[in-house]
């Protein structure tokens, strides 16, 4: 371990080094699908062994620049249940639609692969349960390759967290605050699953990216956990607005449109934290996650990108004698050790380098046969934000329960214990398929 | 008339010109009901006839400044009763904790008196109800002294609504995010009614500060209302931590907490859009109101202090292809009229000049025998989220109906509609007391 037990949530060896290979399954190669394979492919301990996608052309695309980048061309198919089935894979790693994630990473499990998969919502609390099932059964891990929890801010605040700067936490908010108009209404045209449900369903439809990084803060499924939410949506203009501006000429501005513009879902703990979430797609805007970490003692807000930090931050005179201060010098001074081996190391991948990260921590786990840093109960808890929320709106903004779907573990399980999926817990006949 | 019908929601003659002579009497003279009896001393048309609190040393007080000021001594007394009923005042001013409000005001309407409350949340549905029959029932408007509502900001923001510079309205957020720790843990020495609220109550207690300009941008109870509400609190360790390193020599560190430290609120509206509101008065933190309007063409957001208008704001190539815009020139270019003419006439009073703007709407008013631009349906059904939130967090977050405090008249009241109270439609018995 190269960092403080106490910040651990992922397990790296040192930055770079590589491992034993690790063979996988690339499903799903559509622009995302595409562009972590690539980033797999600067590991050398990383080979791909067959790429599988629905449309032959994007498996030729990602193929080619495999036999460029690893020396030797993987497999192509159109048939995921072929990839998940051979017998020289370790892991599957799936970036299909939202709404596929689920069954794919099920049947990699079913067939003793280590299954990751992007992030995305659940279609059904059912699939969730579903996923946990078939974890636990099988014996193999399941990680949704949430990369926000690798980002070098959102870790840096975790380490404040666990340092205890914040004092005790009260109340987390978060978002996905991006203009997507352009790619989901292009969806038809671009071939991408986001226009079918920004149609078809009502939901907060994409939470992992704040909701994981507030989860790490607040100890979520190890001695706190979720218990209920209620979801609230808007009335849905926005797109059609951009529809009659951009695709006029087709049926498009006449479309059913279910998707609220705005959809704010309020999150209640066991431990009594208060959790918000905005997803807020169809209307322009910058780009924000719009994360705020409040706790007895400080406040982090990322829109603003200031502190407070009582007893630390200035206070003076006057009606108003409390002063918010840039968060630049606490996120420096705070680096997440990780970040710190990494920025030596040198970033790589998207999105500012979590993309390497998350995936690192995937195929690392895989190498040591260990559990995932991100395990299949945070995996699920975290993706049936998207269909819970949905029932919620359904009915008014009702509140409903947010499944245990630990089955109590929760309350005993050590914030970081890594050990769940250890070589030595999972029963040997898990891997003979 | 001095500015833009279009804009409209307050009325006042050319700033700074006095009308007739209004007598008033105060009830409630703490801290800030002295404050605003100063604002209204400073208005050479407006009298202080009486003066009441429970407090005699309060009475005194302001008696003594009221002297000072006006060149004569008002009457004191701590009976309310006997203030209200006077038949040499106008309009009383409410000032209370904010439990009595509503009583008092009735009291004055019945009276046949113009009343006007300080900001605070309602104790019940049921008395709104009263309030908003009452006021029918004796043709005497009642309005809140909603100063935000007359803020610089907002009524630029809401200048900007009115010209469609945010397209459609959508979304709006704001909260009342103030540590007041050291006001409601030392209540019971300031003789402050925060502490009881705070102590047995968990509700959104304080929401008119961000709700009342967001209801002038979404034209409630104008062709809008809000439907329904869905409301959840945190833990309450905030004001306890405080109370501890405070007042450890009391027995307020065990006394019982129910207010919970943060309490957010998701509201539909009947054109479907959707509020969040959030209070946040017992964790350290700067103050804000943490204001957003988001629409189909931009959003404004207070908390960052920038926007993004489609089309106007910047767009660079890349990945993140919208930059926020500093809100200042926004700001400036769309003032207010009102504020270029206050500007110009020298701001006075509290609170950055807002306070002397509400109370003179209110005494405009009166002095015209018309309706208040904030009435008795937005006083009620402002002041009646926090009854509905209290009930709403008491079940888990279950959404509550919004009552409709006009019975339908929302739908067809012109938004610059002021004559709902004007002499014309008060039968005169009204004034008869």
């Amino acid at each position: 371990m190269v960092f403080n037990d106490n910040i651990r949530f992922c397990f790296m060896k040192k930055m770079g080094v590589p491992g034993r290979e690790v063979r996988v399954a690339i499903i799903g190669v559509g622009g995302r699908g595409h562009g972590q394979t690539c980033t797999l492919l600067g590991m050398p301990d990383v080979k791909v062994a067959v790429v599988c996608d629905k449309y032959a052309d994007r498996v030729k695309r990602t193929c080619d620049k495999c036999e460029e980048m690893q020396g030797f061309r993987p497999d192509g198919t159109l048939d995921y249940h072929e990839a998940i089935a051979r017998d020289d894979i370790e892991a599957v790693v799936i970036m299909t639609s939202w709404q596929t994630h689920i069954r794919i990473a099920c049947e990699a499990m079913r067939a003793g692969k280590y299954a990751a998969m992007e992030v995305g919502g659940a279609a059904s609390v059912g699939e969730c349960w579903k996923m946990v099932r078939t974890s636990e059964e099988t014996g193999m891990p399941c990680m949704i390759l949430e990369n926000c929890c690798y980002n070098d801010r959102e870790m840096a605040i975790l380490n404040m967290v666990k340092k205890g700067i914040f004092g005790e936490l009260v109340h987390c908010e978060g978002g996905y605050l991006h203009d997507l108009r352009s790619e989901i209404g292009n969806g038809d045209i671009i071939r991408h699953y986001r226009q079918d449900n920004f149609h078809r369903r009502n939901a907060e439809l994409y939470p992992t990216h704040e909701l994981g990084p507030i989860a790490k803060c607040l100890d979520l499924n190890r001695g706190n956990r979720m218990v209920s939410l209620c979801s609230m949506a808007s009335k849905a203009v926005g797109l059609r607005a951009w529809y009659r501006e951009n695709r006029a000429d087709t049926d498009l501005p006449a479309v059913q449109i279910n998707e609220g513009d705005i959809v704010t879902t309020m999150i209640k703990c066991a431990n009594g934290e208060t959790i918000s979430l905005k997803h807020d797609c169809t209307l322009p805007r910058p780009y924000s996650r719009g994360i705020l970490v409040q706790g007895t003692k400080g406040i982090w807000q990322e829109d603003g990108g200031h502190v407070y930090f009582e007893g630390i931050s200035p206070v003076h005179e006057g009606e108003w004698t409390h002063s918010w201060e840039a968060e630049a010098d606490y996120l420096n001074k705070y680096m997440h050790p990780l970040w710190k081996e990494y920025k030596a190391f040198g970033l790589r991948g998207g999105h500012g380098g979590m993309d390497y990260l998350v995936l690192r921590a995937f195929i690392e786990a895989v190498q040591e046969r260990k559990g995932t840093p991100i395990d299949v109960y945070d995996t699920a808890s975290w993706m049936a934000i998207t269909a819970l929320s949905e029932s919620s709106v359904a009915m008014g903004g009702a509140p409903v329960e947010v499944p245990d779907f630990t089955d109590g573990r929760w309350m005993n399980r050590d914030d970081h214990d890594d050990s769940i999926y250890t070589l030595e817990k999972i029963p040997d006949e898990a891997y003979d398929d």
